[in-house]
């Protein structure tokens, strides 16, 4: 395992940790929503972005544990949209990594439950840890207001609507990207900020690092895509082509294998000059990361 | 109609235009998903919690305008809270205040994704109005905070989950109460605190408030309760006798009818007693309101 892959390792154990201790802790909750909760979350996976949120407070100079509880909240938010995309209603998906998903376990009442917790849980422990960061209130309340929108309708949710909508149909490349930005990138785009922000960065390093999120999360929208035609089964923790068989639109069936492939290399070139353009950031594990990126194989 | 119910009618106009604007505004929505929202939010009703937090506010001699986000957040957190119960792997309720539920017209996903994009939005309205209001930093992170402990699993998600899971079976009054705490209680006692502190409220006052709403909350589920029994299927918006039908324990099967209204009437003397006795609150509208829920007949 090379250095990047040992750090991510160790920052999703931390995340991992930390995630365990707020479903624990949290009082007068239910024992089976708690085991709802506490199944999707721990159920593995890289941790992007709380890796990144913590990254990039990293590569600012930031303090580790003041990012921690932003870092757990977007994986929060993460877990209760996969549990919520998986529903028989949605995308009746049985398997996740692997895993049973959270209605196959629990059923659909619970897993709507567990996600609805999970997202509210996630903005309680953002606005707990901006207390506990000390960090200035006009700085939390303009992330935790940012959080929503990029999280909401006009975000994720969003892009969640447009993707159903668009499933068997054909889909143009542009909005594709559109659905893709929402549905996945502002997250991804959210966690880099919000490290950058628990760090103290400055306008322009906020800009340089918002264009750095938003590469690198096209860049991994479309590896998915490339994965999921060219991976490996067990890698991957589903089954290979299952997008093609949904008849998905995709990057690969729009542009070809080896233009999505060039297209992710170029995205990951752009986002890793642009880090080493700007000022003040200590970079070397962004551009580690986005490398990770293009080379991972699930 | 007596002042009070003009009250509460002129404080749902101004909530429901606000939060007509919350939803038109958004940029990048789909227009599907803003539908949907919009659909639930305007479906009318009493507005109870939004009236609450500006009620309290304005006892306190707080401005209204500064107010009116956090009523439109918990009302955003009400409507998809009545979303999400309403789904068929849940109450599977076709009806809901006289029109059909969310997701008999826009489907289940839609419903879902309509809810979860209001329960985010709801926390970006309170940031944005702590923003706009000029709240200290402190004061706002930990309404928003609370905000998501009452209602996430500690609170209305772990009420509900509490709820499916004492259906068809015998609930004790204590488990009863703990549950309808939880599932109702919280988000109205928020609403009364959420008033209190952006008016600025004294450590007393805002104790005080806190035990005014929990009783409020206690007595409107009775309520509740008595008129499933008692009411009137025109005025209710539902059938009479569902809850009967379904099974479900509810404080006059426990208790008796008698019973149930006088403890109605009890926990309203107290709430009101609460209210005189601090220093500080104008409290005419409060004591009205409580005198209100006590009267209805819907």
């Amino acid at each position: 395992m090379d250095e990047i892959q040992q750090y991510m390792r160790e920052k999703a154990e931390q995340v991992e940790e930390k995630l365990g201790e707020y479903v624990k802790e949290a009082p007068g909750v239910p024992k089976s929503l708690k085991e709802a909760m506490t199944y999707s979350l721990m159920a593995g996976g890289k941790r992007l972005r709380p890796t990144l949120v913590l990254a990039t407070a990293e590569a600012l100079g930031g303090e580790e544990a003041k990012a921690l509880p932003f870092a757990c909240a977007v994986e929060m938010i993460h877990t209760y949209s996969l549990i919520h995309d998986d529903l028989p209603s949605m995308d009746n998906d049985d398997y996740r990594r692997g895993r049973l998903t959270n209605h196959k376990v629990y059923g659909e009442a619970m897993a709507i439950l567990a996600g609805d917790a999970l997202l509210t849980k996630a903005f309680g422990v953002m606005a707990e840890g901006a207390l506990d960061a000390g960090l200035p209130g006009e700085t939390a309340l303009n992330l935790i207001r940012e959080g929503a929108v990029r999280a909401g309708a006009e975000g994720m949710v969003g892009g969640q609507v447009k993707d159903i909508q668009g499933e068997n149909g054909k889909l143009e490349l542009e909005h594709l990207q559109d659905i893709h930005r929402s549905k996945t990138g502002d997250l991804i785009t959210f966690s880099v900020r919000m490290g950058a922000l628990v760090a103290n960065a400055t306008e322009n390093q906020l800009i340089t690092l918002t264009g750095y999120a938003e590469r690198l999360g096209l860049a991994f929208q479309i590896q998915d895509d490339v994965l999921d035609v060219v991976g490996d089964r067990e890698k991957l923790g589903k089954p290979v082509g299952s997008d093609e068989e949904k008849n998905k639109a995709t990057y690969p069936a729009l542009l070809g294998l080896a233009a999505s492939r060039d297209w992710v290399r170029n995205l990951v070139e752009e986002a890793k000059e642009l880090v080493r353009s700007e000022p003040g950031i200590r970079g070397a594990r962004l551009l580690a990361i986005a490398d990770y990126l293009v080379s991972r194989e699930s």
